[in-house]
């Protein structure tokens, strides 16, 4: 019988699951399991506890009993412990725990994942992937907010975020991009969560997401960069809770808060208000403002990827960020940017002749980075 | 008798002062009286009283009874009401203080100083300049938050500050800059207070400065750009209260924070201390990755200005900013960067030939400012 491995991402309210072969190489199914979210709004832990062994009965029916070799999850924060993928034992749960006050919103449910799989299948080898790892290669200065030097220490500091995509990106800059455009590049992981990361000779020089997932790039519904007065201000001044703010800034903001209309970029692109192109304009403009910041980290630029479900399907947006980047020299190939994404073809190639720089499209996969992680960790040769 | 202009900075523990000539040709006098703080740290307007009085009778005693042309006031923020400087009247104030809530920590001097004088000095014409007023010609996209579009239209916007300051270099740039370099200008306003500006044809079209002084570059004791994450977290993960999280990003961050040495640029240049080098690094770097992050929206950048007590004495700081730079293609010139500022000249070119930007020093002059635009008011011809 065929080992598998098993790729898990709990949500507070879905359960994200896909299946790779031995070798890793092929995904042989994946999907999505939808529970309703507790009136709590916090995760429900019966609700989730159901959805594991749903899968996991799934996996089992169709690639037979114990055939999975590792379970890998996808853990949003690896705080000051973690820089690599790691098997799950005893003291990693106590870890990770820790750092739940790090990652509120995303750490409890991701956590209960772990834990419910070593109460029902004790014997199954889990392995947990962070999204803060790629970054550890950054200098510290990168890593700081200018608060006092003792809070930078105990761990407020900007870690970063969609390290498993920028990884599996970085795999690829190697093989796919035209040798003088692999040492400096920039990639923008635009989703309904987005970040930026400058990378070095595919290495994580700095990053536009912060200490939380709120920081940086306007977002679905998530504000990105706000001045933290304004915190202060909605608190002191008008009298809103801190959960309201927080619901505020993680929920109501971003495209759906400005347009008024989505937060989806297709449903924005299709809508003919004023308020949906503005919102797309500020996402815009703010990227490329952020894009050009990361440059004097890297002291030049040779190539920017786009991906992420936006930055893979939306010509558009590829457009007006390339568009406020003109100063750079970079120049789109229309025909190359309108028909990226929408094919099979993972890797695009989308600057003109006489760019200044290079501009590709790539389809990232954190689910085989996840895969790839937890194989080398269970059965490395 | 030769009228004069008296121009008034309050603050809550100090009071600039400078008196100019009728033609607003000459700085006559000027100085800084300093008072105690009361111990609910909020500005104490007895205080605040006597030395209005003191400032008013040195100025009489010195030029002449009723010698007093207008009294010209920074005033920090504007609001939405004011994009103009404005003569006060029982209005003006009344609004003034509907605008505490935006700026509650510099607004009630600055307005106390107004009152003062009016109860005391009821003839005399006053006239209130707003830090603010010279954003006003930013284009909506660049004053957004991505925040619910109907907290941007109450006015939790990016307002800007140090316009006084920008205006003055604004003046300056076709008089000074090379033809070719005044077009599409950033100025660094780097001071204890830090933000830059962006200017198409000597108009603001966007800064770093958000809805308060907290946002954008490192400062003496200010954090500058941050997640507003952490202010979420400080609050609900660290119990801290909101006057704490204030004091702490206002007071204890920035330069200072991150030293534990010093707020002053020019004491972490003498310290040998690695932490006051990581202040002044983290500081450079800050400025040249928001620098970089105005570009695109002037779709290039044909000089830089800098100004503010760092930005006029440091050229270390200057050097350091233009080193992460150094992809635009900015060449300093070595001998006429050490010796701008130090001298009486007040605007230097500091690039070398062959440099791909201007790159200029210019002694601001916010007093100037306030003065013309008193007279402006009051003298009309």
């Amino acid at each position: 019988m065929e080992q598998v491995y098993l790729t898990l991402n709990a949500g507070s309210s879905n359960l994200k699951y896909s299946v790779y072969d031995a070798q890793v190489r092929h995904k042989l199914t994946a999907g999505k399991l939808e529970f309703k979210v507790s009136p709590s709004d916090s995760p429900d832990e019966n609700a989730l506890s159901l959805a594991v062994d749903r899968v996991v009965a799934l996996v089992e029916n169709t690639f037979g009993g114990d055939c999975i070799a590792a379970v890998g999850h996808r853990v949003v924060h690896g705080g000051d412990f973690y820089s690599q993928p790691i098997l799950v034992d005893e003291e990693v749960l106590v870890r990770l725990k820790t750092l739940i006050p790090l990652a509120p919103l995303h750490l409890p449910a991701e956590i209960n994942a772990v834990e419910i799989i070593r109460q029902h299948y004790p014997d199954m080898a889990q392995v947990v992937c962070f999204d803060t790892a790629f970054h550890a290669t950054q200098m510290p200065l990168a890593q700081w907010f200018a608060l006092p030097r003792a809070l930078n220490e105990q761990g407020v500091k900007r870690y970063g975020f969609h390290g498993l995509s920028y990884q599996y990106i970085s795999t690829q800059l190697a093989c796919v991009l035209q040798p003088e455009h692999r040492a400096k590049v920039i990639v923008a992981h635009l989703g309904n969560g987005a970040s930026l990361c400058a990378m070095q000779d595919g290495k994580s020089v700095t990053t536009t997401m912060g200490f939380t997932a709120l920081d940086g790039l306007v977002m679905g519904t998530r504000c990105g960069e706000l001045d933290a007065g304004v915190v202060l201000h909605l608190c002191q001044q008008q009298g809103m809770s801190l959960n309201e703010v927080q619901q505020l800034l993680y929920k109501q903001s971003g495209l759906l808060g400005v347009s008024g209309v989505s937060s989806d970029m297709r449903e924005l692109e299709r809508s003919c208000k004023p308020e949906a192109l503005q919102a797309r304009q500020l996402f815009c403009l703010r990227a490329a403002q952020k894009l050009a910041g990361l440059i004097p980290a890297l002291n030049g630029l040779d190539a920017i990827v786009f991906c992420g479900g936006i930055g893979e399907h939306s010509a558009a947006t590829r457009t007006m960020i390339c568009d406020y980047l003109a100063w750079l020299g970079v120049k789109l190939d229309v025909h190359a940017n309108s028909v990226a994404g929408a094919g099979t073809q993972s890797i695009n190639r989308i600057h003109a002749e006489g760019s200044a720089l290079g501009v590709y499209v790539i389809a990232t996969n954190e689910e085989l980075m996840i895969a790839q992680q937890s194989a080398a960790l269970v059965s490395p040769h």
